[in-house]
């Protein structure tokens, strides 16, 4: 695993949360976009090296929805940036890790993602990331 | 504010923990430390320019056995590196942010720190840091 390439933070209202956490960042927004696969609506900052990228649900039983009935607004997830995201998938799964998903998915920001399951590692849901070349 | 310094992990076993995230991050631990004013011991991973910071009550009332009690282990807050703390304290009180001490206090890893209310950030417990220079 490389850095944290960008940390989530579960929203109830976009809009609300951007005017927020430009405030606190002291800075706005690059971009939004859709990730329709996932029902969200999502906005990234830039702090530096890390990106922050604020997730609304799109439908009302989405996942994002969902974890905010569960456990309210706030953090969501971390995504590590990996080179090679399925030789590290098959190093989590070697080491006890369980994966959401068999093979990576198309995820925001032009990227190859995958989830591991929040039971096997402490609560946390963490997300690997690899960067599509085109 | 600059890079995240360092995403924090509220963790009821401390040595189980370090087993676990050295698999996930495929390193070990560089050190470990108390924070007797917090009640705290840390752990700390260096997964590229982000630390991972392991946190145990060392108190049964502690803070982190209460969030732990209240919301289960995991995420408990993101930290973000300032060059000026008490700056970077005044410029978010002005914008209506409520902090969580009025000097900034003395934290893990040679810094200064101050929290953030969750309550005003989405529910993110945000802590500023400074490297103390000595």
């Amino acid at each position: 695993m490389k850095n944290v390439e960008h940390i989530g933070i579960a929203v109830k209202e976009l809009e609300e949360a951007e005017k927020l956490f430009s405030k606190l960042f002291n800075t706005n927004p690059y971009k939004r976009e859709t990730v329709a696969s996932e029902g969200v609506l999502t906005s990234f900052f830039q702090v530096n090296q890390t990106k922050i990228e604020l997730l609304q649900s799109t439908d009302p039983d989405g996942v994002i929805a969902r974890f905010i009935e569960k456990k309210g607004e706030g953090f969501h997830h971390v995504a590590f940036e990996v080179d090679d995201i399925v030789t590290e998938m098959n190093r989590l799964k070697e080491e006890g890790f369980t994966l959401l998903s068999e093979t990576p998915k198309p995820g925001a920001d032009n990227k190859l993602v995958c989830f591991l399951h929040p039971k096997t590692t402490n609560g946390m849901l963490i997300e690997l990331c690899q960067e599509i070349k085109s």
